[in-house]
């Protein structure tokens, strides 16, 4: 396995050197809008500290990332009115992986709603914006 | 979100009721393989506790549960000389839950290999043992 390489996308966004919709943020994860949502509200959960993957993240960091990837499903949910919602994490580039620092994708699904492919289709900013938006609304409640 | 059914699957599998494959056993959670796996090595990781999905699930349980996963991701790519692993985990019909006691799926991912449906063909019992082998092989390491 590759090591982590600091200047993935992730870690420039955490960095602040490349701009996201932020959702949350603690001194542990940050969650962004997905910029190819497979569905609206499509987010990504990332632990802070350094991580390729599943392979090499502390167990306590996972532990901390899941707790948030509950709390988000949640909200997420909540916020686009979900019947269900897809949690996938992809490791390594035969598994699907694009950006190399550890994230969790959260998805909410209705019945009978056809789900984008993976990294397929970009989506408008201020739609990003807005589903960003709906989402820190629930977590305000 | 309907309620806990005792009587679903995995929860018959845990009472004995329902055979499995499985791979590995503690006293908190239980990994077995899927019956229609999407590649060979597919596993299901599950809590012992009842939960029907991230929903309800208790935040410690989860934590226990993906301290597992990730031990276990390691044995099936190692298993099955995977070059990645794919992690999935399904709340509710809508979002292609079937079996209503929380799992999470992990499947060995090889480049250029397609992967099957979710849920699409049940594998021989044979095969799945000698997979189910495999895997324990390398946890006895």
């Amino acid at each position: 396995m590759a090591s982590y390489d600091d200047n993935n996308i992730f870690a420039r966004i955490m960095r602040g050197e490349l701009p996201s919709h932020k959702v949350y943020e603690t001194d542990k994860v940050l969650a962004i809008m997905d910029l190819m949502p497979q569905a609206d509200g499509h987010i990504l959960v990332m632990p802070k500290s350094k991580a390729r993957n599943i392979f090499d993240v502390e167990p306590a960091v996972l532990a901390d990332l899941m707790k948030e990837v509950q709390y988000l499903a949640k909200a997420v949910k909540q916020a686009f009115n979900a019947e269900g919602v897809l949690i996938q994490q992809f490791n390594e580039p035969a598994a699907g992986q694009t950006v190399y620092h550890l994230h969790v994708h959260i998805i909410p699904r209705k019945e009978g709603s056809v789900m984008n492919g993976h990294g397929a289709d970009m989506e408008k900013a201020e739609v990003l914006a807005a589903n960003a938006e709906k989402i820190r609304q629930v977590l305000q409640g």
